[in-house]
């Protein structure tokens, strides 16, 4: 028997030669495995938890005897019989090598574990977050050699974590020695990583072994609605999503009006900042609640939202925003205390990162966006679309990524349409019209069922139908040019051109009668040709940007297309692509991200590399300014049509060539605007 | 003719051939002479001014003539016309160099200039300030390469400064944007250096060039007295001194008592903190007050204090100093925001720099004694006493330097004693006593007579003769021995033994009337035996500590002492050796350092350098602990008497040997304590 053993890991197939005796976290950590450990190595914490195989493994050339690690001991029975431990399983500090090994370290146990999520958008994140808790023994104080608590617990955590010179705020060293005494010179250290040049920086110091979690917010910070994510730190569950209404809507519906409200009002963005800031403490108190989570255990909030939100949340007069050249007072990222911005709900250290903004109308939103979708590594040339009130649009590949703003208005999130309305059950989400009768029929949020189908009535009784929603609007609008109820220019036809009597004349134009709820007390719903107009004007400023990226890309089609947001979960592609919203694609080659702003912002609150890769992307992606480029007006104008191409999706065989038609009536015809023909 | 020319500044002798037509700032940086500008070189500052020499330099093997540089020229013109320029000086960023050229540069055209300050103690400091102005030129923005305000304020920098990456708080980004624009793009930046690994920062930004000055605070926050020094951080004038009481003493007179009310009381230590902090509030409002300067162009304030004050300021329970082992919360230096002191009267971006402490007892004050004396430099076994109402002592030379603390008391000061009084008009401050008649004369603070000298009566008559302060006691109870009065022990002799009917008995003991200013409505002014049991005890405590480091070095004699702190500047050396109060050196090697420790506040707050350098010396300074030593009682109760040795100053004449008397008094005789031989 020789005095060392050969050790392999798996997965990484990492091994090496031992002593006898080593544990097998010390070896792990010498071949650089990734093996998890908060308490270093004391048999505190079990996160070093490992399973060994034993037998014939001839893939490794090697065999384990019974006794290839030492015993099973009491540490490990202690900690079996108050947490329990799955069969097989030991704990990596304890056990130790006497003999040839193969040692499974299971996704649990590793530090960058793959996290899958079910909640929120499902996404793949590599764990490595800036903060983390860290288990020290830190020296007692000595008259004869004597440091200050705050030394001694910096060289404990140089030398038992290899963390140099960390930072701390008074408040942390005002509390510091009562912990230390408290947990008799034991404490777990809840640490953030420096950030490029900056030092660590200690949060929280806990006596003893600190059982508790760590928590971190995602925050899409958006004009209309905040949504905020509470992530746990250490293994990347979301633990709640939830959101609010931006209460700065009160200062003015979209962005523009707010910077207007800024000024026109002194103090006006002061008043706004703080409305925002309120908001989103109440959020962080709501969302703790909700997943029951001490407010005070959140140590990281992550921030994405337009240049305008961005400005307003930091306590920036966004006033250069709302005029050329557009100069953002700051673009890069921004690492900040969370009491800089009065979130007082949570840790009182805790750390605030906010992305960087792309330029002064392409925000941390669109940066979110690029780090979720990544087009910088895209082998396709592909089009992210991440539709708000403003749409923010990537195009690109590997070799180039460019960005732009297009302002779309509130209308593809049914505000601003006649009989629109937020997405709630009672909504019509789903339209269909048939292009013979002209008849429509419709599915609305909370209900599965057509309202054709036998029981519709009776299923949505509880809610009513109350309205259109975004996604509702888009499909009216696109079924109605398909049914022929709408000319190439976007106009409505008359009953007798169309033939259907739910084409109704109000003053000089007509509107769509989609449903009648008025017998049961409801509203009746109507499609009018200001809704019309409005869909056109959204679906022009949207195409036209993504024609100004293709034009400054060179290219005349793209590969995929993305859709994010809200926009993207539940808007069909298909009516999308009829209404002219984004450029011609297979179907199969359109893609939902989700909440691709909202997971950026998740990625870069659990690993924070990703942080690094984001600046360095942003400085790479080339800006194209919509707002005084003449080709965007010009492909503004050309867009507004509704197109009367050949079918795009001959997969869809409900789809019809579309007709050439235009309603030429002494009200509409001046309106019908320019054709596009391609 | 060639096409360049020899270059030699003074005083530096740095020389090198330049291109003709080469501006001197130029040529200077280029040698590394240094030359100061604030501009960099756009005539505005007027900082780069120089003396140019014409004519022979035999020394330097040249020969200058008329048109060594190009003539006199617009921007000097306007500058001397506004501002006034002194003969013979030129713009070194205007006058370009034609031919061979001697220039010197003036003092107060060096950025490392030495000055010398006539108020507060006169030293030399080399200025090397964290905080300086920097003026730039920023580039307007564009939306075609769109990057923030504060992005493009970092490249100015970078470019024009080679300063690298600054940091910023959210304060200043919302105060960007107006000023670039009001300044049109150029700007004054106010930038205090990174320290160790930290970033440099932006204190402010001010439009376009800022004529204003920029200011520091040196702060020695004292137990009695809180001493403010207002700098200039430009060069390092003293603009007003200031000081006002410190108003924890209404929590406690001492150190201790101040620990014991925050143990005794809940908040305690909060009520402490707020006390001190709104006090340095009030005394920064009213330096900057007297020296006419805004107060909100204060950027740096720097604190020397002992620990109990350290902790109280920065708002930390001090309560395990009042316990051994005597833990220290943090040792080290701090670099804080002012606001984290709640100092709200100076520049909110204003930053803090705190001096490490050396132990538990030995505070930052020690520290910046260290700095200003620099005892780890001295080729002299150096014995350096500060007193207030504890000694800290240093006791070392270019090999090793030792540190502790004395719990001397009030007594020095003037407190505790029964006609004590501060040093204030009408307190008694020198005193002499005839051996043979055993007649005092004195003289008091705001009179130059002595109390025997004609018109002396008439001199005093407004101010009146009030007490005796630290100092005067000091002088009575040495005066006292030396004429008799006192034996080796401290007994105050009765008016038969003593021969005087000024010793008079009250209850068991003696005291000495030194004067009778009650036909004028004065007070009687006593020493008591009670008073000289007062300054025994403090002078043995100091001078235990100071045997305590001579013991530790393994020295039995030192070779200099000094004197620091009001202490040294206003006590005679001859009467603090013949107490025994410090240990025997030659009169001449006596020396008074004045405020040292406000010395090494100025000269952290001046010179950057400096804190990295008494970082390091802390690091070195070996402390010992008075309070746990049995050696330090031992000296103390040796130290107890007074002693009758020979003369140790025969150079003073009216020094006699001091007679070997004991007073065996019934009620005195037991307390006299044991005689010290040596």
């Amino acid at each position: 028997m020789t005095d060392d053993a050969l050790v392999i890991f798996t997965p990484s197939g990492k091994r090496g030669r031992f002593a006898l005796g080593t544990p097998v976290l010390t070896a792990a950590r010498q071949l650089g495995v990734d093996l998890d450990s908060v308490c270093g190595g004391r048999g505190i914490c079990s996160k070093c938890q490992i399973s060994p195989g034993y037998g014939e493994f001839p893939k490794h050339g090697v065999t384990v005897d019974e006794d290839a690690l030492t015993p099973w001991n009491a540490v490990e029975e202690r900690y079996k019989s108050k947490r329990g431990m799955a069969p097989g399983r030991r704990l990596g500090c304890q056990a130790r090598v006497m003999g040839d090994i193969v040692i499974d370290v299971p996704p649990e146990s590793q530090v960058h574990k793959q996290v899958i999520r079910k909640s929120a958008t499902e996404r793949h994140i590599e764990m490595d977050p800036a903060t983390r808790a860290l288990f020290v023994e830190v020296a007692e104080p000595d008259m004869h050699e004597p440091t200050g608590d705050f030394e001694r617990l910096k060289r404990a955590l140089a030398e038992q974590w290899q963390v140099e010179d960390p930072i701390a705020d008074l408040a942390l060293l005002s509390r510091l020695q009562p912990a230390l005494r408290k947990g008799e010179w034991k404490a777990t250290v809840v640490l953030t990583k420096g950030n490029h040049d900056t030092r660590p920086r200690i949060l929280e110091v806990y006596p003893g072994f600190h059982e508790g979690g760590l928590y971190g917010l995602a925050i899409d910070l958006g004009s209309t609605t905040i949504a905020a994510h509470l992530c746990s730190l250490t293994d990347g569950t979301v633990l709640a999503s939830s959101g609010l209404m931006n209460p700065q809507i009160r200062f003015g519906e979209d962005l523009m009006s707010r910077v207007s409200y800024a000024m026109m009002n002194p103090g006006g963005d002061a008043e706004m900042t703080r409305a925002v800031r309120e908001a989103i403490n109440a959020l962080a108190r709501a969302i703790a609640d909700e997943a029951k989570v001490d407010p005070k255990a959140i140590f990281e909030v992550v921030f994405v939202m337009n240049p305008v939100m961005h400005h307003l949340l930091l306590g920036i007069d966004p006033v250069e925003l709302g005029q050329a050249p557009f100069a953002l007072a700051t673009s890069g990222s921004l690492s900040l205390d969370a009491a800089d911005l009065d979130l007082t709900n949570i840790h009182g250290a805790a750390r605030v990162y906010v992305l960087p903004c792309i330029a002064g109308h392409v925000g941390a939103d669109c940066a979110a966006v690029a780090l979720s979708e990544e087009p910088d590594k895209s082998d396709e040339m592909v089009l992210i679309v991440d539709v708000g009130t403003n749409a923010e649009i990537l195009l690109g590949n590997r070799s180039r990524v460019l960005a732009c703003s297009s302002p779309t208005g509130p209308a593809f999130e049914g505000a601003q349409i006649t009989s629109g309305q937020r997405a709630a059950p009672g909504a019509i989400e789903r339209v269909e019209i048939d292009p013979v009768t002209k008849e429509p029929r419709f599915r609305v949020i909370g209900c599965d069922l057509w309202s054709d189908e036998p029981g519709f009535a009776e299923a949505t009784k509880s809610t009513g139908i109350t309205g259109i929603c975004g996604s509702g609007i888009i499909e009216a609008v696109a079924e109605m040019r398909m049914a022929g109820l709408l000319d190439a220019g976007g106009l409505i036809g008359g009953p007798d051109q169309v033939g259907t009597q739910r084409s109704v004349l109000f003053g000089r134009t007509h509107s769509y009668l989609m449903h009648d709820a008025s017998a049961e007390g409801g509203p009746k719903i109507w499609v009018t040709q200001g809704d019309i107009r409005a869909i056109q004007l959204a679906k022009s400023a949207l195409y036209a940007g993504a024609r100004l990226l293709m034009d400054e890309m060179g290219v005349e089609r793209v590969e995929k297309v993305t859709l994010a947001g809200a926009f993207g979960a539940h808007i069909s592609p298909k009516h999308a692509m009829v209404l002219g919203m984004i450029p011609d694609v297979p179907l199969s080659k359109v893609v939902s991200a989700g909440n691709a702003a909202g997971t950026g912002a998740r990625i870069a609150l659990c690993n924070v590399g990703a942080r690094n890769q984001i600046e360095a992307v942003v400085h790479r992606i080339h800006k194209v300014e919509t707002a005084i480029e003449p080709r965007f007006q010009e492909h503004f104008v050309n867009a507004s049509a509704i197109p009367n191409a050949v079918d795009p999706f001959p997969e869809l065989s409900k789809v019809v060539t579309l007709p050439d038609v235009s309603f030429n009536t002494a009200s509409g015809g001046g309106e019908g605007g320019r054709r596009r023909r391609r």
